[in-house]
């Protein structure tokens, strides 16, 4: 995630970094190349060009913004609903250890520890990486390896651990029934993340929207070239990049848990949840804030 | 549902399969016929076409374009809904695994199969397939095939198996209030889907939208030939393919447990739930999960 | 509700019932004189009718557009409001159900006849029906007519038999608390329908956007008959069908409990609870689901 | 709240009451004087605005379309808010009376009493009105009257007499927990009513848009006045009624507890509570309900 | 927060304070010699600035139009949910309040005012201050000043009292379940107001945003001043002040915690909530409400 909010004029003039500019460059040039051939194949055949009406260019244009904007919406929407469930995670680890305060002390040590590996497990299994690898810090799976998600069994396993604490007496039913509504909260979160993990917005909405807006911007270009001449360049680059780019961007947001600049910042997140649990655990010596890089926090 | 977020150059010119463009390739046909009539008319009589005004048509493509939006707005919002609904299932079958990790393990074998036989039910209720032959394997539902909702059926026998557990002592009151939110978490997954499933979006916007967009790209050529001539088939079909595609997309995702390419993949949810139940009971040797033929996850 | 969800290519010329055109055709005929009117002046006078500008038509067109989507979206809100609440009764009365398996048999019929009484009474109430003859087959309400909320009563009287089952310990205070909030469901499900019935969308806003369509579509002609002459009908009835047609079926989802062919078949969902109720109370002789008649369910 | 929905052909032409044309009538009239010094000084210089291109209207126009539509949006969601809270008071006052139907009749009476006052208490501090003469008739509020918030004193001396209901044992500790929950949603429904109340949309929206719309609104006739002449007044004012209508009615809407002909009907709301509440009492001779006075319902 | 609504004809005029003017004055002043630059060159080169077609203007401003509405509703809905969490911690305060009333006095005024010490707390933390030294004057943390998070300290505090109540008896099980719900309140609370404090909407779209808007209105002069002459200055101007504006307007309300006009009132919102604890631990010398300064309450 980039962590700046707002570009200084210098930013709009000059930033590539974290710009989807560099993504976008090729069918930029692309289109640019079209563009001139369109200016040359105007100067050389007048007659043909000025007859060409741009009405029906701004009635493709304007439809293709208002899908292109309903798409932005819905891969927007993923990725703050993304952002929300490591909220509510972040959340419900800090209601949990202020929950099991008056637990015995090794019995909630083994507890937080397990959220933290919770989280680093779900961290891996978001990104593709090793799940069990980066579990192990925390909490000690065992040769359990065959179990298809790793993760869960984490949870799984303090659920089980609570369960015993209530059947010994250890924390009244009704005082599990409140520790409960967090575990149910982990088990949420991870399910909804893996939802929008898997499930991409529609491909044929990608496909249809993609498509239209690259015939548009190489059709563009022979429309304006009659009456603009090289001016052509300006609007058809701006359009094309304003088209483009929001395409680009929406895919960046789509899966919100990726490494691109513009997703959310799981390690960082991760290491906020660490840093709590061993806080309220009365720890002192805590591992430090993930700092951005190049304004990038990952 | 097609498990590729992202299209390629290449897949942007050539994919077909997957593209909603088979499913309008007549339509697209007859816009086509129609084009070149209305270009032959106006190469014979000019004086008639060049006074025609394109004015009215962006007013009517755009109005059409905002209108096209809700609609498809309302149809993802379906599918999206759908997907949320088989995660909670998702998240609600783990949770309730969980919850009943001391129970008994015969007890808690039969519990977690009526779990797999509910998703294994709900997914034959919403393709039409049969209720019964799906649930089988996973439990006896016994001779009562007269009831109207075989898939609740199998969610009431395992309530009333909870509250024998309850009164028998197994499980404390407050834990079965626990596991209580699980069930019903399960019994509002299946309604909801139901509600889905049996309320198509309003017919008389679809028909209103389909009859608008018919006719305004039937007209679209009449309005063009007289400036752009041969020309005239690249926006029109490009304006046809664009609008006739949404149409037909939004129709897809506005039932979302259908078989077509772009529906939601329940027999792999449902593979899923199978899986993490088997896992969860210690079994080794479970099910593989379910692979995308030809990029498309059913 | 129209229980077809996509139209063939032959109900897009063809179909009337079901469509909205029934109910705009005197508007479009009114239109329709009009703008014959303007073309027969513009023949006369065509140097004055030269002069019209088409361009504000287009801003005052696409400005009614998007504030006639933002109503649309409105109603359809309210519109698929109310089917999740009536989808919430569903799975509350099956949840009720579940959750009172073990009661003693007479106690539980009376609860679950409770039910369909309430849905019943609930489908008078909206419709404005006579919500007493409507529960009586199911409920014995006794000569309390003086209440100005029956349904509620029926509900009112469930909770009470269910704080006496309480104190009498035929269920457990924990085991009141769970079924409680099916009970809370149903009053709430009751309150939103009340909601959505009496409250419409603000009166200005149908006012407003009901003036400017029609003036816009009264003023339309004669702008495009100077250059469009007899082709003018073509745009300007297609332009007044879109408005009016999305008018008049925003109108019919604004109050989705109605009787009209577009809004939500209640008679249905109730009798879908009926069956549901004495099904899970073992009877087999159910009473047949409702069937669509021409295509709509009541 | 005006209580008709559909106007009828008779309101779109002469309605005046419930529209919002009395607020805007000055600046139409402003907007018209403009609009007559502007054809004047077209037809005195014609051709200094032969050359003024209305294009730029058209897009400044549509984004005008496109902001306001988005602060109507902002606005229609704060009043049906509103009328989602109260509905939820409703809902909640009717639980509460069953939950707590078996109580000792004197108790109960003065706790439902307790929540007519707090109706009336809320209904009196939403409209600045005199909270404590408000509640009087229903709670003996005492001497206290120098609390901030006399409206959620009743709530809380409401709280403080079920916390003892609860320990001398008249209620059990679960069925307190339950009944508690109907609690926390009046104080939902207060603090939510309160936030809508004292948090207008930003200041700088609604002076941007009003900027933006006036001089749009003036600057309008200088374009059209070279073309259209004396008929530069049809359109000109049509747009002026659109955008200042949508304006003025957005903000009526805004806060939605005020006494304006759209805003929602607190005191018939206050009433069907009363009415509720002494009804669910056993009482015969209840208040009448509210009837609306020209159609407007307060 | 500017706490007037709707502006009067003299606060569109005139206002600049509160307005989002001042700060895109500089902005607009280069916009404005960019258009004289090029109304000076389109008179002294007509023959090209004559050719310069304005369509793909309307094209490019609308689609900007549409995805800065987006990137609006986006910043709104966090400004807005900024306030909704707000007015979520005045409710929850208050109804611990109302649970904790019969608890003995010195714990209930510890609980109360721990609660106006975490208001503080992160009020200060929102706003980039000292969170201690904020909490102080109501909590004695002691010298545990390491904890990276001492707003959330405060609540741990208060959750291990509550829990210590429970295990001495003060409080029943049942009861402490209902107050924990008011604390988990409190913790989602401070973690969403978290999420949106550091979490920004992706600065690609910012970016993309500005710099589109940048070059449109930097190009538009060229397009209408071979047509508009020195008119070009009018529509250049609102077009830039309607689209910096609402940028600046989103950016501002983006960070709803700032201290900027149009930010959360969140020192007010904190000393409602100190008034409403003290009031009711009986306290009649309450600190006085926060007034606003010339319309803006901070």
């Amino acid at each position: 995630m980039i962590v700046r909010s707002q570009p200084s004029f210098q930013d709009i003039i000059f930033t590539v970094h974290g710009s989807i500019l560099p993504r976008i460059a090729r069918r930029l040039a692309a289109i640019a190349v079209v563009s001139v051939i369109a200016i040359l194949a105007a100067q050389a055949h007048p007659g043909i060009f000025a007859r060409i009406s741009t009405i029906p260019f701004t009635l493709i244009g304007i439809a293709l913004s208002i899908f292109m904007s309903f798409r932005n919406n819905a891969c927007y929407a993923r990725w703050w609903e993304g952002r929300q469930l490591w909220g509510e995670l972040i959340i419900s680890a800090r209601s949990f250890a202020r929950e099991t305060s008056l637990l015995p002390d090794e019995d909630r040590r083994a507890l937080l520890h397990s959220i933290c590996g919770f989280a680093c497990g779900l961290t891996a299994r978001l990104r593709g990486e090793d799940e069990i690898a980066a579990i192990a810090p925390w909490v000690d799976i065992g040769p359990a390896t065959k179990s298809p998600n790793v993760t869960n069994l984490v949870l799984d396993r303090m659920g089980r651990r609570l369960l015993e604490l209530k059947q010994t007496g250890v924390i009244t039913p009704i005082h599990y029934a409140v520790v409960a509504e967090d575990m149910r909260s982990f088990g949420k979160v991870q399910g909804a993340c893996e939802r929008i993990s898997t499930t991409p917005v529609p491909f044929a909405y990608s496909l249809l929207l993609h498509r239209t807006a690259l015939i548009f911007c190489v059709m563009l270009p022979f429309a304006l070239a009659g009456s603009l001449d090289w001016w052509t360049l300006l609007p058809v680059l701006l359009t094309a990049y304003t088209f483009f780019g929001l395409d680009a961007l929406g895919h960046e947001l789509e899966d919100p848990f990726g490494v691109e600049p513009n997703c959310l910042p799981l390690y960082a997140m991760k290491r906020t949840i660490e840093r709590d649990m061993l806080s309220l655990l009365g720890e002192e010596d805590l591992p430090p804030p993930l700092e951005p890089h190049k304004s990038v926090l990952s």
